[in-house]
């Protein structure tokens, strides 16, 4: 796959179509037929091209390649690939292809096409823009338009269904030919839902012919007139300038991303790969978009934003451009008033974020997701009305990166608001329990989905009590730093009332604690009673191998098998407030009792595996969470729902896993923390990362750890290196041994 | 069915055995066979009877017969039957048995079988005590001990698994032999599991032989030699005097419960039919007991004692022969330990009653009660944990005893302590919400079962907090007129700093109101936004006929299709509270939405139908649960559940819609009022009913309603009939006209 952030493409071949899955997605259009579900907007495919020699479609389609190569030049974000066939006849054909979006103008991508024969032949070429794409609850473009240029240019447009926003796709021809390529005939051809120039060519053997496509992808007012000026306009700059602007761009993303593994090769690349899935999904252009759970790689999960940007894509980003970290936040302060409108629906105050949130915030997570695979009717689950810790995950996300990063702006502007109302959220969906004196948040859905409707969930207690808490430091920090903006949000939101119950509920809500004897935090009121089955028990009894575990009344349902880290994703989130007996111990109770039946399982139970030394279990998680879309192992279904797809979550938690685990980093507001973990085999990990606008180099080999400030910094940092005190000031190296390779082996 | 109470004796013929669901049920004797349900203890079989004729084996399990009938003297309580076969040789053969089971001693029965021949022959005839029964989770009986008298007695005697409690029947043999009959061999047959005698005799054409047994039932200590003894007294007293004194007794009861129709003789036989399988099954003998959902007719549903007998039976008992509604509460005074026990799991003070109670008040509902049909695997429901609104109908029937009676021995021996424990629980129970400045009984499963696990439950909520205001009434009436008990129960139940939280969770308890422009209470919150699909169409998705319509996830849970009578209960139990427009707008609301999948349903539409004046419908409903053991068409699955057998509930629910529904009665503590609504076909409905230790008579007819009071009456009565004041004085008669049938036509 390649993607700018504002279009994602499929690595699919250039002479694939909506029957093998092609799709170009665009960020932040969303559409809904009437009766099915909204989703993102997949765009005509200008990569369509087409080749026939002789009259025989030169195609894996239609003939059984010699050779076949396709990779991603990751580095640069190039898709390739290279196909050699023998025809028949015995000519041999090879199909060489390029293709890659720029991130200097997201409009952009580029395509070549080269085809060499070794035969005197004659070649057709077609490109063009492809309107038959690959919908999941389409088609989402209708009434297509298409037009010709008089200078090689063609144009695709339709308006979507549903707000009739226009769509356009244009893309300017360019071509090559070789000593002995001779241009012959030249048609166009105006489908119903296409538009392609059809070119024949007489080949001498052993010549070639270079045919090279100039798109621009557009949406909204104008954008047919945007993307032709567009198209022409990267044609005019040339292939290769565009792409050296691109590259340039990329270069200055690796530098600060990149993470360095020695010893380990399979474990550099997959985690190389995890980081370009990151930078390819993420909005160079725009804070009105967010980072969808399956990025831009097609439609699945209704192209919606979950708690994944926040809890597991962040803390890449805020570590490594923060800006971009800003502008994923920014998006939750955009659709605040989508957030006021569901809690709304539910009788609430405040802001309940959507589960599966789109362009306006408004919750597009449907009451029946999954399709019983026994019944074929729809199973109710409780994502949308239940997983009220969304909330928390987005206030607390927006309070770490101010903390993290040192840049109050976006708590300035809009950031304290969201906490605030996200608060007043959970004081209005807490309830107060006389006999206890106490409140509690019940009737939830924590992250383990396969228990529904638990009450005293630990995960979502917590992290309501927490926000309670960020709220009343923020309006501690507003009153003396921005006194103004205080005074402005209180009388605004009305929320001088809620203030002392900001208190109140904090100092009363049940977070379920530690068990004195054991340390094992129970995961929600009544989870120790379930059936102790073992997951392999859980295991036999599925009986149709898609089948859905949760809702109500799946396998897993009413057992301790969880479908997540739940509990342990807490421990993570708060490794200051529980001893590493106590994280041990919920490790070694909860693992065995995860079936990892979400992608975002394996890190966390990378990450606190790390913290207590256990560095062994942590790699096995990290390589899992690292290679998820390299193994082709993910899962593809839940019930009759296809749910495959890019999992940049998971890859989040690659760099994690990495960085805070292996790498052992902390950030705090006021010092940087370091307890590096490495895997036994590796022999070193390096990685950059910014604190408080500074930069940082980082490596740790099995005998020490550099900590170099850049010479551009301008602050004096302290940091705790394996337990050392040290101070790092700017241009300055700090090299701290380490006793065998890790600190608590 | 016959039954006296202590045991319940299925209709099955005289030669049946296990394989044709004999049992003999005993009546507060409970066992499990471990990892099975815990269930009532069925005893061996002591009216077993095989007859051989020159070794052919007559029975319908063999031959067929010529004619066969099968007969209940409802007077009398006693199963008949006659029938005729005739032989290959053509010798006709006809056997004519009868038995009963004692209500002046409830160990004994009686059974006899006649056998007689057109032809000369050899008759064998076998009869004993058979342990080969009928059981669901069974076998609880192991071990069986079998002993045979020198004067004609059997013994069979087990002890049950889980207690080792003895169970012993008991048998005396007698026999009358016709001219032409002569006794020929004897033996003595002893089984694993049964002892029986078999007589040969020779027979000349046309001569007969009857055998009679006494047979006795007994369990705990000393069971064999009291069964022993039971059963010889019973011959030595004979077959006519214990019969006479069994119907003497059986004359009482239906003088006091007997409800007359004229004008159709279908309704009438129904209605007696059900008031007769109230009185067979209700413990004449002890207050320990109670009665079951399927009353004695076997294991099903554990035997166990549902809402089915406050709510449905009771006010047929509290009317007609107020004894035994004291009994029947007194079970739950007795229990009232094991509902402490089931509030203290549930983490609630107070009273929490068994949805399934048994002997000791401990649930024996379990968490996982229907399979599904589709995967086979067992489902969760929420029965047990759930259906909270239990212990308000245990403390309103209570009350309401008290108020219809005027017998406060109840409320002083137990009652009032009964009452303070169940409005604590509501205490325990009901969470504040603070938003809405009230509180809420959330997380709760109504009688519509369902929908589970829903909020603000109307009928649910109503209960809890009317329950709260029995509690205050019952605390003010135990200081003025029981000082010493007030002072003892507020110490000892350390009931003080309770006595406010009930003033103040009763005045701010939600309870859903009619919908001020409909007049419709909404179920439960939410409800009104659920699929309105109708009742026809979530009968269409049915895909297997015995699927489970609710679990969360069956084909009703997410509709507003509803299983029983819930809001509409409601509305039956408080009709002073909603004025008959709003009881109009509910039924016609809820009526097209119910599946009547519950036995409860029918009567209490019949209820509130004919309250609002609409006798047709309440006619047809009448009738439903009049005839529901009478067509065969009562649900015998529910998924891979066996639910067979009577329904007492519904049987109660008959008298109900008769006496309280067309004729109309209402008792209250200080007046009788009737207002009745006779079906438009029926010429007159009489019955009797008790208040307040006295006797009324009522005769209702399309022109007039005569209430005459009984001479040995001992108050004067003010009455309202037909919204006339009048007084009755004992002894006199008080006819008022009617306007053509009904009131409000």
């Amino acid at each position: 796959m390649i993607g700018n952030g504002a279009v994602g493409v499929r690595g699919t071949l250039d002479e694939f179509g909506r029957g093998q899955l092609a799709a170009c997605t665009l960020a932040g259009l969303y559409d809904q037929v009437p009766g099915c579900w909204r989703e993102p907007v997949n765009a005509p495919n200008p990569f369509l091209c087409r080749v026939w020699c002789d009259g025989t479609l030169v195609s894996p389609l239609s003939l059984k390649p010699r050779s076949h190569r396709q990779w991603i030049d990751l580095r640069h974000a190039v898709h390739r690939r290279e196909t050699a066939y023998i025809l028949p006849d015995g000519n041999e054909v090879t199909v060489e292809a390029a293709r890659f979006l720029s991130v200097t103008d997201v409009h952009m991508g580029f395509a070549n096409c080269r085809v060499k024969a070794t035969r005197a032949c004659r070649l057709t070429i077609e490109a063009g823009v492809d309107g038959a794409v690959w919908d999941l609850n389409g088609p989402h473009l209708t009434g297509f338009g298409a037009s010709e240029g008089p200078d090689e240019t063609l144009l695709l447009a339709a308006p979507t269904q549903e707000q009739g926003v226009p769509v356009a796709v244009a893309l300017a021809w360019e071509e090559e030919l070789s000593d002995g390529a001779t241009p012959m005939n030249r048609a166009t051809v105006v489908a119903k839902d296409g538009i392609f120039v059809r070119r024949q060519y007489s080949l001498r053997a052993e010549a070639a012919c270079t045919v090279r496509r100039f798109v621009n992808f557009r949406f909204g007012d104008d954008a047919s007139s945007a993307a032709l000026a567009g198209a022409r306009a990267a044609r005019a700059l040339g292939g290769e300038a565009l792409f050296a602007a691109s590259a340039a761009r990329w270069a200055e993303r690796w530098a600060r991303s990149d993470v360095r593994i020695e010893g380990d090769d399979d474990a550099q690349l997959a985690l190389r790969y995890s980081l370009y899935q990151l930078l390819i999904v993420a909005p160079e252009h725009t804070d009105r978009v967010s980072i969808p759970a399956r990025g831009l790689s097609g439609q699945v999960y209704k192209g919606g934003v979950f708690w994944d940007t926040e809890m597991f894509m962040l803390p890449f980003f805020s570590h490594t451009q923060p800006e971009m970290a800003r502008r994923l936040l920014h998006y939750r302060v955009h659709t605040l008033d989508g957030a006021r409108r569901k809690a709304k629906e539910y009788g609430f105050r405040g802001a309940f974020y959507a589960w599966e949130s789109q362009d306006t915030g408004d919750d597009a997570c449907t009451l029946f997701n999954i399709t019983d695979v026994f019944t074929g009717r729809p199973l109710r689950t409780y994502f949308r009305d239940k997983q009220v810790h969304i909330s928390a995950d987005v206030a607390l996300a927006i309070w770490r990166y101010w903390k993290e990063t040192g840049d109050d702006s976006l708590l300035r502007e809009g950031g304290a608001e969201v906490i605030l109302e996200c608060a007043r959220f959970y004081l209005s969906c807490t309830c107060y329990v006389p006999d206890r004196e106490r409140y509690e948040l019940r009737d939830v859905v924590g992250p383990d989905e396969y228990h529904e409707r638990v009450d005293n969930n630990a995960f979502t207690s917590a992290m309501a009590r927490e926000t309670l808490a960020i709220a009343r430091q923020t309006l501690a920090w507003l009153q003396t730093r921005q006194p103004e903006l205080h005074e402005e949000l209180i009388a605004r939101l009305d929320y001088a009332g809620d203030i002392p119950r900001l208190d109140e509920v904090h100092a009363r809500l049940h977070v379920p604690e530690p068990d004195a004897k054991t340390g094992v935090i129970e995961q929600f009121s009544g989870y120790h009673a379930l059936e102790a089955a073992s997951l392999a028990e859980v295991k036999a009894r599925v009986l149709k191998a898609n089948e859905y575990w949760g809702a109500g009344q799946g396998v897993a349902a009413h057992t301790q098998v969880i479908k997540q880290a739940d509990t342990v994703l807490l421990l993570h989130l708060f490794p200051e407030r529980y001893p590493a007996a106590v994280r041990r111990a919920n490790w070694e109770f909860y693992e065995p009792r995860t079936e990892h039946g979400s992608s975002l399982s394996a890190c966390i139970y990378a990450l606190v595996a790390a913290g207590v030394g256990n560095t062994e279990w942590a790699y096995r998680y990290f390589l899992k969470t690292a290679t998820i879309d390299l193994t082709g192992q993910s899962k593809q279904y839940v019930g009759t729902l296809y749910i495959g797809g890019t999992h940049p979550a998971a890859n989040g938690g690659a760099w994690m896993a990495a960085v805070q685990g292996f790498g052992g980093l902390r950030v705090a507001a006021e010092r940087i923390i370091l307890e590096p973990q490495l895997p036994a085999h590796w022999r070193a990990l390096e990685f950059r990362f910014q604190w408080h606008g500074d930069w940082f180099d980082v490596r740790v080999t099995p005998h020490e750890v550099r900590l170099a400030a850049a010479a551009g910094n301008v602050q004096q940092v302290e940091a705790t290196i394996a337990g050392e005190h040290c101070v790092c000031a700017p241009g300055t190296v700090v090299v701290c041994g380490l006793n065998g390779g890790a600190l608590h082996a």
